[in-house]
C-alpha cells in the first residue's frame, strides 16, 4: 500500500485522499483534544469549520444539550463552554455529551477529508493505536498534518513521520516527498519529541499563553489505544477501541 | 533578521513575503534551468504563468526575437523552442536573447514573489551566491519552495535548508517552522545532497524521461558565482555577479 503525507493543509484535494484511510493530525492541539475528549467518555465530537456553524448546529441540537468547543487564536472563542485544551475536556464535562468543536487547523482539514474511505484522528497520544489500525485496513494512506493557518508545522510533520515509520511493512511504501521527508525529520529527532512540540513556533505561542502543561501532555506518546474515527460527520470511538 | 521558510507555494501569500528579501528555489528545475541561461549570456529571462501567457509575450516581442522555454509534466511544450533541461540553454541557444519562461512550479511562485523587496533565485548550483548575497541585504528573508503541483517535495525543501545554515549568523535567526524543519532535514541528509536529487519523488520521475545528467547536474553545489535577480518582471544578473 502507499504512505502519503500531506505536509501542509492546501497541498491536498479530495481527489487525493479519495478511497485511502486519512489520519488527520493536529498534534497542537486538535487531535490531542478530540482524542482527550472521547477517552473521557464523550459520546462524539462534530468538528465543523467555523465558530458561527458551530452556533448554528448547536441551536439546531438544542443549546443546553451540546458542548461547543475549540478556539481561535488559541484562545476560548466568546460563548463558547470550552477552549481547545485538552485538561478542560474532563469527564465532568464531557461524559455522555456531545461536542460541537471549531478550531482553526484541525476542523477544517477533518471537514475535507471526508472524500477518504475513512477518517481517524492521530496524535502522540494514540500513535500505536492509530497506525496500527491503518496498517491493518489494507488501504492506501493519507496522513494529513493540519499545519498553522496554513503554514508547514513541524510537530505536525515529525508525528506524521513516526506514524510513516510505524506502517513501514513489506507490504507498505513511500509514495511522496512528504512521506519520505517526515519519515527523516523523525529520525534526526527520535529522542526529542517533546522538545520539538515545545520549541516549535505554535508549541512557543501557546507557551506564552500559559499552556506549558498541554505542550507536555500533547507531546506523550501512547498514552491512549483508541482510535477517533469520523462517520457520517461525527468522530466516535469505535466499538473494537479500547480493546486493541 | 528573519529566516522563513514556505515549504509549499499556497502556504504563503504576498503579504508573508513583503518587504523581505525572496529566494525562490526549485531544483528540479526551473532554478538551476534560469541560472544555467543566464551565465550562458541570455539577457534576461521572464518568468510567466502559462504557456498561453509566453505565446502572446512572444508574439509582442517579435516571436522569432525570443527565446520560448519551459514544460508542462517535465516535457518540451509544443510550439516552444526549449524545454526544462539545464543543458538545452546552452551559449549558441541563449547569448544575448530574450527568453521568456514558462515552468509548471518555479514560474508561478517568481510572479507571485513580486511583492517582496528583492526576488532572487536559489538553487544548488548557486547556493553561495545567492546565500551571501541575501545575507548582505540585512532584510528578512524568505525562502520560497516552488514544489511539484502545489506538493512539498524534498529537493526544495533540502535546499531551503542548505541554504539557512549558511544564513545563520549572531544577526540572523530562525523565525517559522519551516525554517526549523528544513534546516534539521538538510543536516540529515548533509552527505547525500546528489541522492536526494536522484530519489526524491521528481528526480526518480525526470529520470524515467531520461533526464538523469540534469539530476547529477542540479545537485552540483557552487558551480556558478551569480545571482539571478528578479527586476520589472525580468530576471538578469545584475552587474555586480560573477564578480563576487
Amino acid at each position: 500500500m502507499n504512505i502519503r503525507v500531506f505536509a501542509t493543509p492546501r497541498e491536498w484535494t479530495e481527489d487525493d485522499v479519495r478511497g485511502s484511510v486519512a489520519i488527520v493530525i493536529d498534534v497542537l492541539r486538535a487531535s490531542s483534544t478530540i482524542t482527550q475528549a472521547l477517552v473521557n467518555g464523550a459520546r462524539e465530537v462534530v468538528p465543523v469549520s467555523t465558530p458561527a456553524e458551530a452556533g448554528e448546529l448547536a441551536v439546531k441540537a438544542g443549546r443546553a444539550d451540546v458542548v461547543l468547543g475549540g478556539e481561535r487564536d488559541g484562545k476560548l472563542i466568546e460563548g463558547f463552554d470550552l477552549g481547545n485544551s485538552p485538561f478542560e475536556y474532563s469527564s465532568e464535562r464531557v461524559n455522555g455529551r456531545t461536542v460541537i468543536f471549531a478550531s482553526t487547523n484541525g476542523s477544517p482539514s477533518l471537514v475535507r477529508a471526508k472524500s477518504a474511505e475513512l477518517v481517524t484522528i492521530g496524535c502522540f497520544n494514540n500513535y500505536s493505536a492509530v497506525t496500527n489500525s491503518a496498517r491493518e485496513t489494507g488501504l492506501d494512506i493519507s496522513i494529513i498534518c493540519s499545519g498553522r493557518n496554513g503554514k508547514y508545522s513541524l510537530e505536525d510533520f515529525v508525528c506524521a513521520g513516526k506514524i510513516v515509520e510505524g506502517l513501514m511493512t513489506p507490504h507498505n511504501s513511500i509514495a511522496n516527498d512528504g512521506a519520505q521527508g517526515s519519515f527523516d525529520l523523525f529520525r534526526y529527532y527520535r529522542s526529542q519529541i517533546s522538545e520539538v512540540v515545545k520549541h516549535c513556533y505554535h508549541g512557543k505561542y501557546l507557551s506564552s499563553l500559559g499552556f506549558d502543561a498541554d505542550l507536555e501532555h500533547c507531546a506523550k506518546v501512547d498514552i491512549h489505544q483508541v482510535v477517533p474515527t469520523l462517520i457520517e460527520g461525527k468522530i466516535r470511538l469505535p466499538k473494537a477501541n479500547g480493546s486493541s
